[in-house]
């Protein structure tokens, strides 16, 4: 700001970001406290990697590119290595893993809570820095682990407040629907694209019936507006092979309390199965098993052969966390949160450093994502009170309220004196209403001379204001103010606190 | 992937960067949720902000440069407009309050942590990416506000556990050195090179006396090894003039309990004073009167007129938090911590945003700095206790063996099943060493058949192995082990965390 007329900048944020205020800071807080309790429980570990990674680290380089693919932020350091910020919390892992493997116990049990970043096209509630809360197993070739870590996320959703029956875990096996790809002559890497088409059509079946993905599968669907999609253009044999999968999936009845043997019905369907396929039902059968052996039914823990989950890296189980219960938004309308989490088995990241596969999996909450869905049920949130606010009468006698401000903060109750400029004494309480603070303490000279002070109680100021509409009759009852000692400060204004249900010392959050 | 020889990566962290264990990440949490409590006592609301802003937010662009200026981690959005990543907390803090400074209550007080990114040279102990925890009142134009930010400091410190005597919270003034500076010739743009030499000068009083540092004043000085450090430049007179303020400085003695009056001869010492000068000094001694009035005297909160701190953009009161016990070091050399944060008043930030100034001042703690100071603190830190590990003896039991876990679970204690290849038992054993596993649970078909478990105790094992040195004897007592029926298997447990003062239940962390 030299001495040329300064240029006056804009206050914004690039597109994607947000502020985020103690409204939403507060709640978030409880909620990965009570994540992290579970999986302190479970036996996982904390663990934070740096939010800086070497690009290829990422696996973010394609062999024919000299700059980092779509979707990651990246800069150059000064050796001019590409460096990008995590976009998950497992990509790091991996690496940290093989850059500790010796050292770490194996299997290695890890927990992450941290931001992440995409380098992608913003939207509402779509976000370029997000938050993350995942649990991983490496070194556990048992779909035991896997089984762990579905129980874990049905009891995660349980400790934050989510009832039985508003939740449920879905699991899938990617080789199942690789093997049945494959039986319907779609394997190879040729055929990488039309797989890809197929996957995102199975992806919508929990927005249409079957019959509309039957659609999606051959030549393509026109919707009620006209606009047509483009099929993965299958024949009626494999779509039929397909559907046999996916109205098994809508059915989903797999396996109950009973334990009962739906998938073997499942596996002698008409078309050809082969080993990949086996082998994918095998292990699900076995989470299954594993689930319900310790009490997590179908109804928490479902076999669902529709869940794709797109990363590429998944090789084994996947799981998705879906929240079931329907709530209206702000137009009334009904509105399903859908996923707030999932993760599967990833046995070839931590291979990259190695040269040798690492079995692993974890699972990945969406916090921010759940943080909203929590915040529907909640029934009619209390008002969070700011702190008790000691305005200043007489310039003065600055030292002496910061005194008493000092006593109530000994006392462990929230309390500050007002620092703006103190000549206007309306904006001291329109400070304080602001604030939302639960009382205002008042002393002019008369008050001090005497050794009292003056409390407005503002809870029930608003009260009384609200039954008042009369300004004489309020200015005449001055409804909800009091004096006291000096030294009844602290009790007088703790019986206000108490009388409100306010929080104060060691309830303080 | 492909079918070509797959390249292995290196698994590697870019220079700067850390990743942190459980070790580091308990006792920091628990450090963050002290500071946030002291914080919130005083009336600041929590607040954060995104990790990424427009370049020219951070007032990281020079007039002339249309690449970011050093320091930063920069890269171009696809708008091509540059971002960065943030590198404190206080630059995204007015943007905030200047983009929503209407919808605001004025003063605003808010508190963010999280971490800041330093695109420079890392060294040891000096990381590019670190966490900060501050705290701002906006819109306070008194030194009252800087006054209470002082003395929430030292409140936080010992919060923190550190004793009154082992911490001293510094306060300057950025009015008191730019007045003597312009007093002595050395105001104006022309000479802003030569002050900030003279300030770096004044910036080692802590650890050259003050004969050493007129030598940078002036000519220069010559260490022991014979390097030269070229000085300042100034004659005897000027030098003087800054040795009389430094000496002041070393005595230090300003106020104490009495509110002395050493200040007033120091302001008719022989240099002709300004009114910048004269203004900083009234500014210093009604934050001194604050303290003091409120019980924080010269012992915690000390006026020291050799804080420079470095930061451009101070306008008034500047503050440095310095720890002062001595620790030694892993060669048993003495160490002092010295600054563990700071801070001061920069009326001239939002106003880059809004045209005109508007009053604000801060503090900021350095996190990872004083986590690592407080470490040395604890006198043997307790052991950190791992899960109870079940381990599997027989394949096909994994069910019944996860049910035993989710009984532990369900009672509170951390319990997991041994999740690698179970075939070598001896490996399981290794696991819950290494995991510091308080027992092992281990149920053979014997056991299973009796509806017994075995539990090994492996802390009172490791004590006994101490004690024990004949192999035979060992084997013969087996210490530290017994049997007990599957469903006294919770009370046994919490009996051995008892005995051993493991946390569990609702202690657990």
């Amino acid at each position: 700001m030299a001495k040329d007329k300064p240029t006056k900048l804009r206050a914004r944020m690039p597109r994607g970001f947000a502020d985020r205020g103690p409204a939403e800071l507060a709640p978030t807080r409880a909620m990965l406290e009570t994540i992290r309790r579970v999986y302190e429980l479970y036996g996982f570990e904390a663990l934070e990697t740096p939010f800086i990674e070497y690009t290829d680290a990422l696996g973010k380089f394609l062999p024919d590119q000299d700059r980092p693919n779509e979707g990651v932020f990246s800069f150059q350091d000064d050796d001019e290595q590409w460096l990008s910020l995590r976009y998950d919390l497992t990509a790091p892992l991996a690496r940290h893993v093989a850059e500790n493997f010796d050292k770490l116990p194996k299997p290695f049990r890890s927990y992450r809570a941290g931001w992440v970043f995409r380098n992608e096209k913003p939207g509402p509630g779509r976000f370029r820095q997000f938050m993350q809360f995942d649990a991983d197993t490496v070194g556990a070739p048992t779909v035991a682990a896997d089984a762990e870590l579905c129980m874990m996320m049905a009891d995660t959703l349980e400790a934050l407040g989510i009832a039985r029956g508003d939740y449920v875990i879905k699991v899938n096996n990617r080789k199942v629907l690789d093997g049945v790809l494959e039986a319907i002559g779609l394997g190879g890497d040729e055929n990488a694209g039309r797989r890809l088409t197929v996957l995102r059509a199975i992806d919508k079946l929990d927005k249409f019936p079957v019959n509309e993905i039957k659609l999606l599968l051959g030549e393509g669907r026109r919707d009620e507006s006209g606009d047509f999609t483009k099929g993965a253009g299958l024949d009626a044999g494999q779509i039929d092979a397909l559907a046999d999968i996916l109205s098994f999936s809508e059915t989903s009845e797999f396996y109950d309390d009973d334990n009962s043997t739906a998938i073997h019905s499942f596996q002698v369907s008409k078309f050809s199965i082969n080993d990949k396929f086996s082998e994918g039902v095998n292990e699900l059968e076995e989470i299954s098993r594993l689930c319900v052996g310790s009490g997590y039914n179908s109804s928490r823990i479902k076999i669902d052969v529709s869940v794709v989950r797109g990363l590429e890296y998944y090789t084994g189980p996947v799981f998705e966390a879906e929240l079931t219960f329907e709530v209206r938004d702000e137009k009334g309308r009904p509105v399903r949160f859908g996923s707030v989490g999932g993760g599967g088995r990833y046995d070839g990241l931590v291979g990259r450093f190695r040269g040798e596969a690492v079995p692993a999996t974890g699972f990945s909450i969406g916090v921010s994502r759940l943080a909203s869905a929590l915040s529907y049920l909640k029934t009619e949130a209390a008002p969070e009170f700011g702190p008790v606010v000691v305005v200043v009468m007489d310039r003065d006698q600055t030292a002496h309220y910061m005194g008493l401000v000092g006593t109530l903060r000994q006392a462990g109750i929230r309390a500050e004196m007002y620092l703006g400029n103190p000549k206007n004494l309306g904006n001291q309480f329109k400070y304080a209403d602001r604030r939302n603070a639960p009382c205002v303490v008042i002393q002019g000279s008369d008050e001090r001379a005497g050794g009292q002070v003056q409390i407005k109680d503002l809870i029930e100021g608003a009260k009384a204001a609200a039954a008042i509409t009369d300004n004489a009759e309020w200015r005449e009852s001055r409804p909800a103010q009091f004096a006291c000692g000096e030294d009844e400060l602290v009790a007088k204004v703790r019986e206000l606190l108490d009388h409100h249900g306010v929080p104060h010392g060691d309830r303080l959050g």
